[in-house]
């Protein structure tokens, strides 16, 4: 089988068997026979189990070799000592494609290790390709299709996720503000990251793909392959295990042999893949890609209500590597007629004394369109106030910020301040294309792997 | 006057005059005195104003001298050319304390240096004393007091706020999780953070003070006043202006000689304050302070349900200066009971595993339990899940650790993953002494800081 056929059967499967699914079914259960059931999947579901006749209102078999049906996927979470037997039926059947979600394999002990072998064994004889053991498995919400026992919210923004762990499936809102499609390699013992990016870098659907790695293993080909996905879209890794203590429990997690923290982030850097610090900064820069234009070099406008505010993104600037944008007089000029004579203005364009004498809406608009309009302006913050409803409608802000960015064909980040800041942010998202984000540093962090991006398209020849 | 009355006047006054208010009051006005009438102020008001009789449906006066009773405390928002008389006017009322609002002094211009000259010349004639000019003023929510004309919550955490900059009061929310006593000193032409410090440091409603410095001047005072602070509660900084372009744009902000940040360092390190790096951290610092009980060393236990957030601690403190715990057998034994016998356990304390066999409920009370027996455990990190309410109430989480950390004294600290987090986490907020944080690295971030505040008082004698 070549690689887009796997993908079929894993992402796309017609249907799936599941082999050793809980009696129980309903809320507590954690039964991946309901998460289906509630996403809606339209393909058929067999269910095989050794002494129950239904199951969430499903009838049962025995054994998968009694399913009425050829079975594109199986999913077993039978007990460890049976699973190379069960791999070794899912063969009998013609079954291609299996997923093992248990624990207990080569991450855990010598027994586990030795069934991970057999079970490998079983599946080299019967042409059976595997994903895991120790996963979740495969979600894809485009199709309808998940297999994973954690209940998950169906939704579909177009971000892939690779991982080497289930929490990043059940914690996707938190990691990535949501995932279309994610594939959980667990412990990786056939198919692994370079498959899986294989299969979700050339996903029409998706506009960046997450990675989580504890370990990069096939050096050469990962390269080979991000390569190719990095010069489409933005591939996203948090690699952890970098310190001494997180690489050893990574090899009693996933098995995973983390080896030398600096070869993984060189393997990375080759594939032009951006390697984040931390779980925000996963979060940032994923939402950045999927909801920004590009950043297409590294100098940026502010528009602040606050002379602090914008001393800290001077600060994170340099951080950073991005510098303050030198508008040039044509943005300044209107902005300064409405300036009080000893307002010295530049950038960050300090709007308030404006503001308090013609008012929000007239100020801040102006301000916002000629920063937009500023050819040496790559992309812009904007500082703004998030007051409780009845002063915030006075504003104008929200609406103002959402119609300028609509039309922008560079990055608008809004970082608001105020009582009510959580809720204006979530307005802000309902329209148009600008970003809002909890913190001023995190504005320019984001920024600048933004444009690290784009200058690794532009290098690659992309 | 000593600063314990200077602090009375201006943080309990017992009558306040409004010299300049809007004429307009309502939504969208910014009008100092609806906020401070919303805020249920219990003392009296005066306004003045030159042409308006009535303003927010109180009397105005053409004149201070025209108040009809002593005056503690003079808010002055008239244009910068009348506030050198305006001030001596106040002098001969008898005010001695007096905030000055307006922009447009010695942080703009050559003319707005000469007029802070004459006002604080003024000040000096009449033994007055000011703060600002280029602030929001002061609040005192217990005292039902804030001189801002930008809208405030009136709520009392224990937590004081000193700031070069009305952003910090605005989005005290966001920054700190809201302020019970700020105090703006702006330019600080007279009264600075020195005094400030010295007015909130000794609070006995406060936990915590926060300070927002651009510059950090009177070096030596600052080191005796923080150093006494600090033996007391701690002060979290986020000094600002620490890039070349940052500290430029200090001078016209607040007119402050940022100087060289590694002076100020020093000097903050002397005074026993805890400098944070980003404004993220100083939310999370500031609620750590508010909310836990100390972190008497830096070993943190883990209660996990995932291998690869254990992976991510340790990371973070690997990089942070924190260690993991090495719990006795009496705590890994009864979870190793209740696990699978190949898994191996240790710290973080991986009870996944152990879940899946026994229910949430059980396996997280018993290892939360242990860990916090532990006398080899310092802290703890939990890790948790937020499903949608209806798996989550079948999880019971939320009540367990609400229950055991009531009584701990050591801090819980709790990471939720899944789709409903941010509702979990303010659930755990309602009850009991953990606290939510939104990622495993601020937790991480957030322990090593109250470490090395206990390490402080330690080496300090206090």
């Amino acid at each position: 089988m070549n690689s887009d056929q796997i993908r079929s059967l894993f992402l796309e499967p017609r249907s799936v068997a599941f082999i050793g699914v809980p009696r129980k079914s309903g809320p507590g259960s954690l039964n991946p026979v309901d998460h289906l059931k509630s996403w809606g999947y339209q393909g058929e579901i067999f269910l095989v189990h050794p002494h129950a006749k239904e199951i969430a209102g499903l009838p049962v078999r025995k054994n998968i070799a009694e399913a009425p049906a050829s079975v594109d996927l199986a999913v077993v979470s039978t007990p460890r000592e049976t699973v190379p037997q069960v791999i070794g039926e899912c063969a009998s059947k013609g079954v291609s494609a299996v997923i093992v979600t248990n624990q207990g394999f080569s991450e855990a002990d010598t027994r586990g290790a030795e069934l991970q072998k057999a079970m490998l064994d079983e599946a080299a004889r019967g042409r059976v390709r595997i994903l895991g053991p120790n996963t979740l498995g495969v979600t894809n919400a485009f199709h309808g299709f998940t297999t994973s026992f954690m209940p998950l919210n169906r939704e579909e923004p177009p971000v892939g996720l690779i991982c080497q762990s289930g929490v990043f499936f059940v914690g996707s809102a938190v990691f990535l503000g949501g995932m279309g499609i994610g594939v959980d390699v667990g412990n990786a013992c056939d198919l692994d990251m370079v498959d899986a990016l294989e299969w979700l870098g050339f996903d029409p659907r998706l506009k960046v793909v997450a990675l989580h790695a504890e370990e990069i293993s096939r050096g050469r080909d990962f390269i080979e392959v991000a390569r190719k996905v990095t010069g489409r879209i933005p591939v996203v890794a948090l690699k952890t295990g970098r310190s001494p203590a997180g690489a050893r429990a990574a090899a009693t997690h996933s098995g995973s042999m983390a080896g030398e923290d600096r070869i993984a982030d060189a393997v990375m850097r080759s594939g032009g893949i951006i390697r984040v610090n931390d779980s925000d900064e996963l979060l940032d820069v994923v939402q950045g890609f999927v909801r920004l234009p590009p950043m297409r070099g590294r100098r940026v406008g502010v528009v602040t209500l606050s002379g602090a505010g914008g001393i800290m993104l001077l600060d994170a600037m340099h951080a950073w590597g991005l510098s303050p944008a030198d508008p040039n007089n044509q943005t300044l000029a209107p902005i300064q007629e409405l300036s009080p004579p000893w307002m010295p203005l530049g950038n960050p364009l300090d709007i308030w004394p404006a503001l308090m004498k013609h008012g929000m809406k007239r100020v801040y608009r102006k301000a916002l369109t000629e920063m937009l309009k500023d050819p040496g302006v790559d992309a812009i913050i904007c500082i703004a106030l998030a007051l409780r409803a009845a002063e915030q409608a006075h504003l104008g802000v929200v609406e103002i910020i959402q119609e300028l960015s609509e039309k922008a064909n560079k990055p608008v980040i809004v970082w608001f301040y105020g009582p009510d800041a959580p809720l204006v942010r979530s307005q802000v998202m309902a329209q148009g294309r600008a970003l809002p984000i909890p913190s001023l540093e995190r504005a320019v962090r984001l920024l600048a792997r933004m444009a690290q991006y784009e200058e690794w398209k532009e290098r690659s020849g992309s």
